[in-house]
């Protein structure tokens, strides 16, 4: 597909998608903004970025850090894979149940128990790694939490908090609970903007080879982060997703979804308006409409 | 890829996947089948079988009846989605307090509970039809029914008939149990060859169309089944499936397992040793083996 | 406490009494009758019955089955608590779960799954058993089934089904489904009156001798059963009926409720009208005032 | 039952018991304590303790001290049955799953997520205060928490922080959880011996009046401690401790157990040797041994 036709796709999406659905609401930050923004962005292997709409407001990225926190984890020697697993939970009713049942091993990495663990196994100063990583692949050096929005979630944090200890009742827990949930609750204060997250979403659309040409991960690395994104990327809606959409995604609750088309590109789309199970109305709709334009996914 | 080429392929996997694990124990008739066996086919679009092992033996499919009694239900107007969900399960130790917190409707149509939903909406004369139309697309006029197997699963139906009878109890079934499990264990008790399975899954790799041309499903109808067997094909290994082989599948505990790469072909292996989880040892290895040597993954 | 103070006592506490609440609505044939109605009748071991309002009028026994059933079963060689549990399960929203997690094996007698298996235990004829001896201890032969009510119980069945072929699947059945299920039935559908039903019951506040001077259960089998009726007796009300009434009890869903006072009488009382825990109202209330105004609470 | 008879029922309980079972393994200074230790008192109303065996020994009171915690919240003025429910759990297996299902509200003040509420509902202090009211109902100045247990305790304290912040997620918590659970910790590592505690429960025995003659309970507020100890005091043997002993009672992972015989007597025996569900092997037996000889059992 040309550049030109690119562009061109991503400009008639803006125009034809109706954004809907609520902000999330436990959060004062994330609940007063515009459930009608809309931001697309599609970065291609070849360095183009596609844009429309508000592309280059920054919103909060909460859940999808769970998708970079993950290829981080997956960069180190030390194997995450003993304490986290790797199947879709059929959340969210049965998180707690799971955990005990599973003995303090979360289902995945992507689940709030899953990502805290990740987060202890990356340990302190977890948040400023991927803020580190986060600059350097989005090429904007500007990039922080945003400090009102992290304040407001670490106000709320009971649940993780319970997570994280009676994970450590079970022995999975490392570092202590307080430094885990701080450290948590920064990757998610994160603000990004859609250019910023297509660009830094592109080395799992590489395989794992980052930007400047050094490796992240091996194939077989990018190729799981992109299967765990797929089967539970979408909260309790993955295999709606993946029948929409058909491609590895993964959202967040500030509205914004980033999705990979390996081998070809990295795509963030953002609007604040959430259907029930979290994700955004009209990014879902917008990703689907550019796999059906475009022929571009999986099955 | 030349046919050649594939020929070749088929008989280096067959070489070199160790069978191992244990075949299902819960039925006489499947236990005491050579946990060794092993056979493979690749049907392409252009009407190849490329073979290898014991390609042509009939074994018991099992759950693999699952994705084309999904396929024949979505291919009659009445919408069988208002009495069966999409997502993953987390099963197996949540089975039945899903079902109890989501009211009888079962989390997708591949676990049991699901199955026996679609068997319910296909109704009497279900396992009929399945049979009908497996012998069509495999050309195999002689496929049946194992009268043992079907036996014996009767004598151990009553896990399935808890379900029925559950479902029942809030709405969720149309015919009495009894028939409906009886047509559900005839259908699992078909026996097929990976040759008869590989021809009989070609219409998932042609987005809907069947073996003389005619549609069962629309492209969307296809998709929908290729991502509901790439989240939930098999089992509680659907996270690792998806890393590993990267392909829509549906497995049986008979130890057979169908694959499909969109476009180009589907695949069947068959061996009987299972792991823990419920999927064919050899058979996941030969996908995986396949998957890796093709490049034909989704990521 | 003299009986002329008794009947003044029951008088006064049929005075006082405000029916209140709803007819259980699952079978037609309960829905529809007057929330209003109450009756109650006191059996003393001397052998005096005091009585108030409707307390000759038959009524549907529901669980209140389940208690003699219980007896008839420890009444046996064959050890039932093999078969089912004696602690109290925290019901009704977990009831398969546990089922699931404790391999089949019910928590205690009184909750339906536990039940049906002291039925399967009494087997073929059990129903006929238990009319027997409610025949022979209320001195009424006329006691029976009702077969409209154990009609429309048998149309809604599905869940007891469900019940009875889980246990089945973990081997805790005996005879098959449809016998038991038609036995349970049954047995539920018997209708007594509140004289005939506190007549009944006196074998447990003689601590297990009956009617005619025979032992149904030692000592210590009558202390089983009221230690059960006292812990698990009112559905997932125990805890609230052991404080205000402080009584071994047991209710059922037609609105009657059996009481012991060991050594003393035994106590039944009726009124359609249920709380949301399935107990009628008014006879909660009753037992209170009967407990408050004789002091004979167990604390 | 004449003092003379009473001493020589408990010398022969104190001969006949052999203790067993196995000491709590998850606090080392739990763990270290001889499984054979036997000590018994039994306080009566009119002032009299009979005691045999190492009566005089303190032991950590754990679980025994939600009781005493629970008579004091309901001495407030301020409603605790707001925060905790008052049904028996059918716990283990299931904690977390209830308290999700049911909103941050603890089925009873028992399970350790209701005793962390009751706990916060006594507020900062609460230890202070339920040393006071032991020290004075035992008559022993000197009783105090055991500082190693207490640090053990801390040193463990995920699952009970777990619960804490989980809780408070749902809003069910006034003071921080750090607060609440070194409060909780400090209750549960005092120490008092059989005598002490034999004492210290008789304000149960006496319908709600302490030592000194004044109220610290109504009769009403006295019968529901009794009632929620008879019906979910022995962790999940409550309906066979129920069975065996009859009288309400509440023990602890220490070994020791406390029952109340209304209107008699207190009795509190201890061994540290614990059944897989928690409760004193020889403890149970003794109390067993009691009501059977004494013939003091509720039903």
């Amino acid at each position: 597909m040309a550049a030109m036709e690119l562009q061109q796709l991503v400009d008639r999406i803006a125009a034809e998608v109706t954004p809907g659905g609520t902000p999330a609401g436990y959060i004062p930050a994330l609940a007063r903004i515009d459930p009608h923004a809309f931001g697309l962005a599609v970065a291609t292997l070849d360095g183009e970025v596609f844009r429309a709409g508000e592309h280059s407001r920054p919103f909060s990225i909460q859940s999808i850090s769970k998708a970079f926190t993950l290829a981080l984890a997956l960069a180190e020697n030390d194997d995450v894979w003993t304490r986290v697993g790797r199947e879709p939970s059929g959340s969210p009713f049965n998180s707690l149940v799971q955990l005990e049942t599973e003995q303090g091993i979360p289902r995945n990495p992507f689940i709030n128990a899953g990502a805290v663990v990740v987060t202890d196994h990356l340990g302190l100063g977890a948040a400023d790694r991927l803020l580190g990583f986060l600059r350097q692949e989005s090429g904007n050096p500007a990039l922080d939490v945003d400090p009102e929005v992290a304040k407001s979630e670490l106000d709320h944090s009971d649940r993780n908090r319970a997570l994280a200890h009676f994970m450590a009742s079970y022995g999975n827990m490392r570092n202590p609970v307080d430094v885990v949930v701080n450290e948590y609750v920064r990757q998610c204060s994160i603000a990004m903007s859609c250019t910023d997250l297509a660009k830094a979403t592109l080395f799992l659309a590489r395989h794992g080879v980052r930007n400047d040409g050094t490796r992240l991960l091996g194939v077989s690395g990018a190729k799981r982060v992109n299967a765990v994104m797929l089967t539970c990327g979408t909260y309790d809606a993955a295999g709606q997703f993946a029948y929409r959409v058909g491609l590895p995604g993964k959202s967040g609750v500030g509205g914004g979804i980033i999705a990979v088309v390996p081998g070809k590109c990295a795509i963030c789309v953002w609007s604040p308006g959430l259907d029930v199970r979290g994700n955004s109305v009209a990014g879902v709709d917008a990703l689907d409409r550019f796999t059906t334009l475009t022929g571009w996914s999986v099955f």
